[in-house]
């Protein structure tokens, strides 16, 4: 493994730490190494997909303080790829190196009643909802948000995971019980028309940049699809817009994050999650834009000025789960289809292991979907 | 220093050897890496370009045998990113793996005078030229070539290095010293307006695939902005295509290669050199088109289909030499202008420290230019 030389002409920062060693870490560390910086990346497993383009890697666990000590010595600025981060990790290297986006932004997203709290105190629409400590207060909690409603953990869920539906009182005790004795949240079932999500970035300086909002189409709780752009009114895309804008500021947020909404009838959207990192529904940007998602979150913590954030096509991008990889060759085969595949060696069912983008010739409005590869 | 591992998912290439660790070296690995697959660098050199985005690299010279055979054990294929390869050592290493291309494709592209020589043989126009052995060879020479002439070292020359031009037979005696005794070759002068390059690709299966064509402007002999589409008649854009298709067919070839040429009045094209390699003057479709030249070398050395090779957009690539890269901040604020750098930290002069590549609309024709940035 090489030492990582700090590099002469970017005074801001020549070495980058990212906190995990999956594809967001592998993508954001080939932007990072396209900008001219060295990248190190820390995670507790060996021949991940972003040790493989890294400019070294260091394998241990997130807890282990003399290597974060090393890690903020080899380090200009440390950031993460997912938000389930130990909260004292970042607050050890917080105090050693600058941490973007920072400790605050991971206790907001790491836990979706902070979430839906910080959402509801700037005015952003959440689902009803409400804490739930254990059993005797689930049954108070849907006396209040009524039925249906999902039991989530209030952390560590995604991809639909640690998380039930109540569709009437006979639902409450398995509900309760798959959730483990976890702190969790009940919230109001928004019967949505779909999933809209925006990608956004703020700078250094508190420039903010949005990327157009994608419609995302899930299967078996796993993104499947992302189109941009989503079909929308001008008024609902200046909503958005106006949503991920408030977010960053308030919470004084250095880097990219997404936001994902369930729209309802009338245009009107409801907030369901804050992604605090680089997310799978703005792939399409590496494909589409001059300047990618991952380029945009290196730029923002590294303290460049922040990319235009426009598009130069259309696009779908759709995820590549499990044994599709399979059928890389004839994926190869498409005029105007971009691959990338994650560096995998094991393609379990639903495993993410790589994404394709097919560009259509830039529109501004809805257009057809082609359902591939 | 990790150890690659072969992957399930990709059973023609799952790892691909290097040599050289540039930046061009540094643009196939992360080209390979987005197509899933893992990367091995061999060069004498450390903290290489390239060995910041591989998943290993090798230091070592190029002609070290154990080390060679240790490459050949790790890959499934080799490729090199300078035509400079020893000879013995790309004949060992096809002895044991497949080197592409191929040590023919390097006999003909690092002599002036083999290249030349296959260039006339398969019909394409060449300056008039003789081979100059010793100082008696060239008075010869230029009683056939007549002034003026340039004198070239038959190998290892770039970048306007191991040339010397001849107006007159007072020059003969300084431009022979200029060679140091070493073998070379007198060609005619072309008075030429403006160079051109074509980059191409030949698949595994023989198909073959050629960019648009760029014009190319030079500083001090080293190339400073390439600007695509370049304005030419659909005849001289089919004669270019035309002679790109021969030299990789005839060659056969696999992988990409350019073919820089002069224009002479009447759209004449005079072929000046074949780089069997990606060139510095296809740099500008990783942002212009959704298959890169470095995307386009991977798969046609791995076996895979070429990608196809049309343009989003009008582009403008610029180097970045030397101290240049100072004013990086100033470059990344310019809307439409993709940065990229190579993690090199001395800034020589005249060093290629990066290149931008500004977008524009696209047109099919010629299109005014941005000097920048």
């Amino acid at each position: 493994m090489q030492d990582s030389h700090r590099t002469a002409v970017m005074p801001d920062c020549g070495t980058l730490g990212i906190l995990g060693g999956g594809q967001l870490g592998r993508m954001l560390a080939s932007a990072a190494a396209r900008l001219g910086l060295q990248t190190y990346i820390l995670c507790p497993e060996e021949n991940t997909p972003a040790s493989q383009v890294c400019t070294a890697s260091i394998i241990a666990d997130y807890t282990d303080e003399a290597t974060l000590a090393k890690l903020a010595q080899a380090c200009d600025i440390v950031t993460y790829e997912f938000e389930n981060v130990p909260h004292d990790a970042a607050a050890f290297l917080e105090r050693r190196v600058p941490v973007r986006p920072g400790v605050r932004a991971l206790a907001v997203a790491q836990d979706r009643l902070n979430e839906k709290t910080f959402l509801r105190t700037i005015g952003v629409p959440t689902a009803d909802f409400v804490a739930v400590s254990d059993r005797a207060s689930l049954g108070a909690a849907v006396n209040e948000i009524g039925f249906p409603a999902i039991l989530k953990t209030r952390r560590f869920g995604y991809d639909g995971k640690g998380q039930a539906r109540i569709n009437g009182p006979d639902d409450l005790d398995a509900a309760w019980q798959a959730m483990a004795g976890a702190p969790s949240i009940l919230e109001a079932f928004i019967p949505f028309s779909r999933e809209v999500s925006i990608v956004a970035a703020r700078g250094l300086d508190g420039t903010v940049r949005c990327y157009d909002a994608s419609e995302n189409r899930h299967s078996n709780h796993i993104l499947s699809q992302s189109v941009v752009p989503a079909p929308m009114s001008a008024a609902a895309d200046r909503a958005l817009r106006d949503i991920a804008g408030r977010v960053l500021t308030e919470l004084g947020y250095i880097g990219v994050l997404a936001v994902e909404l369930f729209e309802m009838p009338g245009e009107r959207f409801i907030a369901n999650e804050i992604a605090p990192r680089v997310h799978n529904s703005g792939h399409w940007t590496l494909d589409a834009c001059t300047v990618s998602q991952f380029e945009q979150h290196v730029r923002a913590v590294a303290g460049w000025p922040l990319g235009a954030p426009d598009r130069h096509a259309d696009a779908v991008m759709t995820n590549i789960l499990g044994q599709d990889v399979e059928n890389w060759r004839q994926v190869a085969q498409t005029p105007g289809l971009a691959i990338h595949l994650y560096g995998k060696n094991i393609a379990r069912a639903g495993r993410k292991m790589g994404h394709t983008t097919q560009l259509y010739p830039l529109t501004n409005g809805p257009k057809p979907v082609k359902v591939g590869p």
